[in-house]
């Protein structure tokens, strides 16, 4: 067994400080005497993009040909952890057999704006679907002895200022949303590393911010490994490192390095600190050594799992019924997509595919495909031309398929859309169509959520999102029905931009971004404000249908700290094999203060034969009932009714049932002046008292003339209004006096401990 | 001339602490030695509600008979300032005769949620609007020597918990939003007196709030008058008379004036603070006795102000041309609203109507009515059996009068309500009557905004809200078309409640309440979001049509300084006499954040004949074009593009210009290393500096290898990209130097100077 404490104490001062910053854009320094080696970190998390020369973190310059799987915005539709694992499985072989130590990913930051630049890197608006999915990743990729970096780490929801902004978000929605899938990482797969995000949270830098990357990711979370910048994210290096931060990426040209050594020299910085993090470093290091051995990669076979996972993916949002394509109609594929589909997006996830196949060509290995061009994806030829031809081509076929979606300039890493709109040449060809071929189908390719304003025009939309290099067969094998759709939404489509929880405040003004929507995101909002949606998150149609029986719970009566089991019966009612996730939402009213309708707690997928049943089983956890109580600063879980609904969308409940909870959580809760009657009433232990004072407010409320007509106030409402007064509202009513409001406050404060 | 200081002077500690609270409930104390009379308060402000014994101040016992006028929710639609100054001036009489110096009104808080059990006497959910009419109304009634008490200041907009809950609000929203109309109505009208709230307002109680009992409203605004507190408000004296409230009401029974005694005595209270707070009190209350006069007034000649009142404020929201009714009609009115209006609401603004008239009786002056009760408004009979005879009234009639609304208990001072709907009776009662009758028209008595699902099933909704005791005349008036309705709504009418910008976050959680919204309130919410609506802010019809022509603007270029005068020609294009409300919207883009889509600024209403045309000119002034700047923390008008709208409502722009301005005011802003090179592309003075900068860091890219097809980095892209770099990631691309940096913010903070 190495030792590695006695490693760092031959280091140097100097060596120390060095082995906080890389060598150069991609690597760790090496001491050779030592045999520390440099050790290489590349981009991810869809493929791995491995740079020799002209380095950069933006996704300028070219690195090896690898396999682009499907990214986030798809896979996160397969809701299906094993599948996500496999992808970590090859992504990790893959590293083992290029010598990549870690790669760069998974993005896990929440959707709270469809105008992120970078949506198509994070997987959903949710972040138990997020935390679930990412930590399945983690666990393929970290079992074949790589390193992964869950990534921004945190409140990294847009690119507008990246580098400045500070994200105002408030506790709650911090814990509830911002952090969740992180936690879930760090407790259940131990990354290797963990990414500093470029912004600032709540006014510091995520990369110098104690509270965040010691307090919470090490202190309660328990993470091991080291935290690695974002590249270029550092600002202070001496702050940084006391924070948590072990490695600037990339290289400071020694910079950094300087300032470390000069604030040990200089006593501002503990040497200790200096040495734990060269530690942390050192550990992930020589477990990747210790987990070095020599792999081959398949880069065809590794497109048959990339072509797999974008058609568990896909979501078939409409189907009229004209789905699945059968080789013996008449079909046009329309749009500039069928031939050169979009199937990535841009910046540092971007990767260089040893090949890239297309609708056009595997669906002309079915039958005999028309095509018109239809757009021109770069906007500067002739729309009208096209659209004609297309037009044309419609009218003379029995289906007409139309590939559209966002051009390469609409979304990248580094700037966010300002619109949620298709191209107009786009939305004009979709128009055109329609009004001559009602057997319309449309296949969307785009990186995050768009406007569909015709979608009551189409006879079906299929929406493949960014599906990697496979596109091409995965598109085919579903319109033509080889594989049956069963992706889900990860993602409520509204139906206007404006409709958006943060569409008020996005992104910000220049300075800082506040949250204000709060825990609201996605669904949470669009369903609690009763908004109508084009799709709601957790949708997704199949060539077959599925039915819902025996929805049962392992008890009635839970106390806060029990686990409940869910079962339920899906079945297969329809004629063909099918993939059906199955949805379990938990809607909790019992906070003092709004909580979203319905959130998701558990899921699963399951694969059934026609006519073929099977029982589901799915776990609750006390954190499936918790919401996060800033007063108390802690999950908490109230007492109260909690509805267990299983459900097709969250929007559609299927079948559900309640349990009680008995919790032995309270609130803080301290009786003082200003404490109203109404307050007190909610206290089984001031019910007396507080009743006792209440007769006395109602006498004191004088004749109430009964048979007056003017009079608008019944007992009732004085009841109401009473709730309202503070105990020191008592003193003017000649109730209470100074000394007697001292007393009673005793006497409530010695009943409620 | 009286001496005030003088007489201040000659009073004892004790009498100077004991002015500064009332006698009892409705009266100041007097000081017989020194002619200090004892002065009456009369709680208002739709009416007079003069109590004598049993005194209360939540509406339970008695008051005088008088004269109830239509509440604030309906005047606010007659969008009409001459009209609420004649109320007040109305009032004021009233208020002489019966020897009230002071009528606790007019309730000028936002409509925040539709919930808000009050919100029936608040004017809007528009500052502007609430802002003009209270300004008319005040200087109406002070026009007869009486003073007015603005209220309740600030930032109470629910009555849940409204004595102990903060209102947390933002400086922006609270200048543009809540404090709006305060300030209008002090700096334009100078009341003599203001009502502090019962809430706190960001931690701090209202009515001991120095920042906004002093530094707002005295030092900013220049309020010249006494604060009075809301009945039972007073938390701490001492510290309230230090804030700058000057009488506590009602009575605290020497407790309080012991406190203020002692606190002098001990130090901690200087008296030169007392002093000046009984000058401004004795100032007012000698005020009064000034301009007192023996005046008599006319309960019959007020009723028909109250009437005429009302006929200007209903507001007809839809109108098939069924309307107006015609006397040779089968006519059924249905709905024991028809027979029992309701008219006020509950609380402390309950009027004591010397008579009040009804809707059946009136039209069965004009022709025979047949009358269904249709519900029982108290929910406690068989209502199949009142709904079946109403189908059969309905059924054999040309034209179903519908009277519905909310019954008193639904909408009260003291509690909130919980939902938008009207009772299911009525609900049911209209869709029975729907079914059978499609000439079915409903008029509304309600105070505040509901849901109106079946809206689309009936011909015609006539919403007369709280039409104060001349109702029922004011109602068959605009049924029959002798009165051409010309109310326009001054709220908005959402589909749902969950729609409402508040609803996430209304009531809050029992102690404090986040105005997450900020300047987001009613039709700016709903039309910045894009939201259907089921009636916007600003409409209403009438039995003739206007149109619009010749907008012209006084200059097309402005400095921030400058007034702007703007005109339109309208003409009454239909057939008989009617009223417009002439709407002039405001369209600013130019903040750092996003800004309401447009924002009321003027608006005028004008009398027409058939044909007749009228050139209204509307004049804006700076802060029509200003919005709060947080960073400047004062009113700032930024340069650019400012969209003039003349609107039928928020939703309809009839037409509009467009003006410059070239503003002089800049935000403050200061180069440092987290500067970004898109901040400083903003800076016309740093483009030179800042071009060079990007030139390098282009070069630092590398060989962006235009021929690979796997690079999806544009130029633009890359652009967009370094614009939000801040200036210390230039370090790390080895383009500056720390020392370098350093230089680089001194020549740029040099230049932005």
């Amino acid at each position: 067994m190495r030792n590695i404490k006695e490693i760092v104490s031959q280091l140097t001062l100097e060596e120390k400080a060095g082995l906080c910053s890389g060598q150069d854009f991609w690597h760790t320094k090496a001491i050779e005497r030592l045999g520390i080696p440099s050790l290489m970190l590349s981009d991810g998390p869809h493929g791995l993009r491995k740079q020799d020369q002209s380095a950069d973190h933006l996704g300028i310059n070219d690195s090896i040909k690898a396999v682009c799987f499907p990214a986030a915005c798809a896979t996160a539709g397969a809701f299906d952890r094993n599948l996500l694992q496999q992808m970590g499985e090859t992504l990790g072989n893959e590293c083992q057999a290029e010598d990549v130590s870690v790669i760069l990913g998974p993005g896990v930051n929440i959707k709270r704006s469809p105008l992120c630049g970078r949506n198509f890197e994070y997987f959903s608006e949710d972040p138990y679907l997020t935390g679930e999915l990412a930590t399945a990743f983690v666990k393929g990729v970290q079992s074949q002895g790589i390193g992964t970096s869950p990534k921004h780490f945190a409140a990294n929801n847009q690119e507008y200022r990246r580098m400045s902004i500070s994200s105002q978000v408030g506790q709650q929605a911090l814990r509830e949303i911002y952090l969740s899938a992180f936690e879930t990482i760090v407790k259940e797969a131990q990354p290797k590393t963990i990414m500093s995000s470029y912004n600032r949270l709540n006014g510091v830098y995520t990369s110098q911010n104690e509270w965040l990357l010691t307090d919470i990711l090490r202190k309660e979370w328990g993470f091991e490994g080291y935290v690695v910048s974002d590249w270029g994210a550092v600002d202070d290096r001496v702050k940084s490192l006391e924070a948590g931060l072990e490695l600037e990426m990339p290289s400071s040209n020694g910079i950094n390095d300087t300032k470390l050594v000069e604030a040990v020299r200089a006593g501002l910085l503990e040497e200790s600190v200096l040495d734990l993090a060269v530690e942390r470093l050192l550990t992930v290091t020589f477990d990747y050594i210790d987990h070095r051995r020599a792999v081959t990669w398949d880069k065809e076979a590794d497109h048959a799992v990339a072509r797999q996972i974008a058609e568990e993916s896909a979501v078939l949002l409409k189907n009229s019924g004209i789905l699945p394509l059968s080789a013996s109609q008449k079909i046009a594929f329309i749009g500039e997509f069928a031939k050169k589909p979009r199937f990535q997006g841009g910046g540092s996830s971007h990767i260089n595919s040893f090949k890239v196949t297309n609708a056009l060509d595997e669906a002309n290995k079915e039958t005999k495909i028309i095509y018109a061009q239809g757009y021109d994806v770069t906007e500067q030829t002739d729309d009208v031309k096209l659209r004609t031809e297309a037009v044309e081509v419609a009218q003379n076929v029995d289906v007409a398929v139309l590939f559209i979606g966002l051009p390469d300039s609409y979304e990248s890493e580094g700037y966010d859309r300002t619109h949620m709109s298709l191209p107009q040449n786009q939305t004009d060809l979709v128009e055109a169509v329609t009004a001559v071929q009602p057997h319309t189908i449309v296949v969307l390719y785009n990186g995050s959520v768009v406007e569909l304003p015709w979608a009551d025009k189409v006879a079906a939309i299929l929406e493949m999102y960014l599906a990697g290099q496979a596109v091409g067969e995965a598109t085919v094998n579903l319109l033509f029905g080889h594989v049956n759709p069963s992706g889900r939404l990860a993602e409520t489509f509204p139906l206007k931009l404006e409709h958006n929880p943060s569409y008020l405040n996005f992104p910000g003004n220049g300075r800082d971004v506040d949250y204000q929507e709060g825990i609201f995101v996605g669904y949470r909002y669009y369903d609690t404000k009763n908004l109508p949606v084009a799709y709601p998150f957790g949708h997704g149609l199949s060539y077959t249908t599925f039915t819902y029986s025996d929805l049962k719970v392992s008890k009635d009566t839970l106390t806060e700290s029990d686990n409940l089991e869910v079962s339920v019966t899906v079945t297969n009612s329809g004629t063909c094999r099918g993939k059906e996730v199955v949805q379990l939402y938990v809607s909790n009213q019992n906070a003092n203060h709004k909580r979203p309708i319905r959130e998701l707690k558990a899921f699963d997928k399951i694969d059934l034969a026609p006519g073929e049943s099977q029982k589901v089983t799915l776990n609750l956890t006390p954190r499936s009932f918790a919401y996060f109580s800033e007063e108390l600063n802690d999950w908490y879980i109230a007492s109260g009714i909690y509805n267990i609904q299983v459900c097709r969308s969250s929007r559609e409940v299927i079948c559900e049932t309640e349990v009680r909870i008995n919790s032995s959580q309270a609130l803080p809760f301290k009786v003082h002046r200003n404490t109203t009657i109404g307050e007190l009433l909610e206290q089984p232990n001031c019910q007396s008292i507080t009743k006792d004072l209440m007769k006395r407010i109602a006498a004191s409320f004088g004749d109430h003339n009964e048979e007056s007509e003017s009079s608008a106030v019944s007992d009732e409402m004085a009841t109401q209004m009473m709730s309202s007064m503070p105990l020191r509202a008592l003193l003017s009513f000649g109730i209470l006096t100074d000394d007697s409001l001292e007393e009673t406050l005793i006497a409530l404060n010695t009943v409620v401990e």
